[in-house]
């Protein structure tokens, strides 16, 4: 398996990208891309992963039942607005802009996907985005999936994406993620969105598994502020483009694939939260010991979202009384007399009580780096977990407290 | 009933008050009070409600099973350490404090409640404690129960007290309360600490539901961060010097002292979120026609700790959309189509949807002031639920980073 860190193309066989500006928000002398197309030679298998908020944008109410439907074959993606509680009308906008790339595609319209993030409540100028359509199809190129990426960004300080190529029914094949968000959630801006591509052949009853348990371990394991937005989604298409024999079910090949779109997905979750709105740490919330692996999430889960964690964590603060007390709130089993507690390779917790005064000092000196771990053992059984989270900063509070006024 | 917004005096029939400065915390030239102690003149029936927090600090495994058996005559309480998460020796130190007050008053020990707020993970200095016994019993006097309040205080800015003076049984009765808190909660200086005492003749069996019912209205429906400490505790003490008939379950005189009891305990609640680490602004949520309360409880909580939304009300932004998906990821049902939002009386979203943007502006303007409620309706039941917030602030980040830098 090969890993791209620096990303040079994102090309992946049969895909095209194409991206343009819109002026989606309407603001004066606006030239930077906000309107985006992912489109595939043929039509895709694919699979899908939704937000869970019972208040669901329109673009997703469009495009969940088709891909539940199993066939995908373009994305249209715009920034500047989620379409979100928008009501009937954002419903028949994001309707008009799928009926208006699919005949333009001269392609059916259930295999349109549509996705929008930026600012709920205000009624998506739908004109825009048909008018951006005609030049979005002529722009479609193999080597612009980057473009896309910079299309998506909205508080985002820089593009998401990763790649992998792996060897399938003896071809070489690849696998390209491209992300947003910042925060998570940002539900003003709005919305954390992942599109996977991959030319392999898997069928879409194999891939919808593999992404649910996938993002389960990256994007839902990952917390900047604990919030989940209206428009947040996931889609992996698989074209076949690549011409290998199809993966079968439990085989190499699967495993193979498997293990290269989760590293995709956690590369792109860890940039998401590296990207944190005023951001300046990565933090892994190691859980271990826990009774089962879903009490261990639980409990990480707790940790990565405490904001006095957090806070702790930009005071560089080696503060494990907050670790201890969200591990303890957070409704897990747990007996307080056997918690272990590291800071990297630090011991700072040992059966509940302190390591004492010079393990807390060198420990201090660990939260000083721009990334490292947090283990938390409660040796109750094999349970464990890991979750991805950010410091808590004054950026925070100014991005979030100033960005409409 | 009478309201006393500015206490002159907690004084309560048959109850005594004493502080101390004991220099729990060990800095030099520490004079500032640090522990008290609280004495009704014979046993009083009580009642507790105690921290849901997994991990336990040892004066509340002393206390819980002694209140549980109905009967407290004295309540000992420190500040400055929280002995929490130390172990045996954290046990065995508040155990030894318990008897020797039990001793020094001649009392059964089983009749002493002890309670801790401050540091976690450091050894309570036990002789100190020991040391203030004496003096604490000496100082006992019926009007000092404001210099009770001042020595609990860890982060807070002010004392916290309040009390009614209500007709029960022919005769006037009192209910005093003193609470300390500050941010909800800080692990770290810890805690969550209320002691409520009447001189109304209620058996501990009336009591316990009417404080359980009072602090899931009061103290369990406020949040300045979500974060539950090891040390929470709420005692309700009731020793019948006014000698009133005593209350039956059921009657007017019930009522009327649970009303009475609820004000003084929302009052305390209301106190600890306007002082809330950094809070400049004290919000009511009110959530409304959910399937039922407990329903309209989760849905308003969510609200109540988004950091988005707290975020929002620092910046004093009708940020309505942030409110929207606090409420939709919740996981209470709700019909995006059915949601009305209003800002004390100023409606920005009717049906899901925006009022405009001239209601928005209003909407500002309650925004500017530092208390106001935002109304949330979602229209499908009867169920509703208020919930008490502060805004999140530079100043939370800073108290939180560097407390202990």
């Amino acid at each position: 398996m090969v890993t791209e860190l620096n990303e040079q193309t994102l090309a992946v066989k049969g895909f095209t990208f194409a991206a343009t500006a819109a002026n989606i928000k309407g603001v004066a002398d606006n030239k930077r891309d906000d309107c985006a197309l992912i489109v595939s030679q043929q039509p895709a298998c694919c699979a899908g992963v939704f937000t869970k908020n019972k208040v669901i944008a329109a673009p997703l109410l469009v495009t969940k039942p088709r891909i539940a439907a199993g066939s995908c074959q373009a994305i249209l993606v715009n920034s500047g607005n989620a379409n979100a509680c928008t009501g009937q009308q954002g419903l028949d906008d994001a309707k008009s802009c799928s009926q208006a790339l699919a005949a333009q595609m001269e392609i059916d319209e259930e295999l349109v996907a549509v996705a929008s993030t930026g600012v709920i409540g205000v009624p998506l100028p739908v004109e825009r985005v048909l008018g951006a359509i005609p030049t979005l199809c002529s722009a479609l190129a193999a080597e612009t999936g980057r473009e896309v990426a910079a299309a998506i960004m909205t508080t985002d300080s820089y593009r998401k994406t990763s790649s992998r190529t792996v060897e399938i029914g003896g071809e070489q094949c690849r696998i390209v993620g491209i992300a947003k968000g910042a925060g998570m959630i940002h539900p003003n801006m709005a919305t954390m969105l992942g599109f996977v591509l991959t030319d392999a052949a898997v069928s879409s009853d194999l891939l919808q598994p593999m992404l649910s348990t996938g993002v389960d371990d990256s994007f839902n394991s990952i917390s900047v502020d604990g919030d989940t937005s209206t428009n947040d989604m996931v889609l992996l298409l698989a074209n076949g483009a690549a011409e290998n024999k199809p993966v079968a079910a439990g085989s190499d090949d699967a495993k193979r694939f498997k293990i290269a779109l989760d590293e995709v997905l956690l590369d792109l979750a860890k940039m998401i939260v590296r990207d944190g709105e005023g951001a300046t740490k990565l933090v892994q919330i190691k859980l271990r010991g826990a009774e089962n692996d879903a009490q261990a999430k639980v409990a990480a889960r707790s940790v990565a979202t405490s904001s006095l964690v957090k806070t702790a964590f930009f005071g560089e603060d080696a503060n494990w009384g907050r670790i201890i007390a969200a591990v303890g709130y957070s409704g897990v089993e747990v007996d307080p007399n056997k918690i272990d507690i590291f800071f990297d390779d630090v011991q700072v917790v040992a059966n509940g009580l302190t390591t004492g005064a010079r393990q807390e000092e060198l420990a201090t000196q660990v939260l000083k780096k721009a990334e490292f771990s947090v283990q938390i053992d409660i040796h109750l059984g094999a349970g464990c977990a890991d979750y991805y989270t950010s410091d808590l900063t004054y950026d925070y509070v100014k991005i979030n407290a100033d960005y409409r006024t």
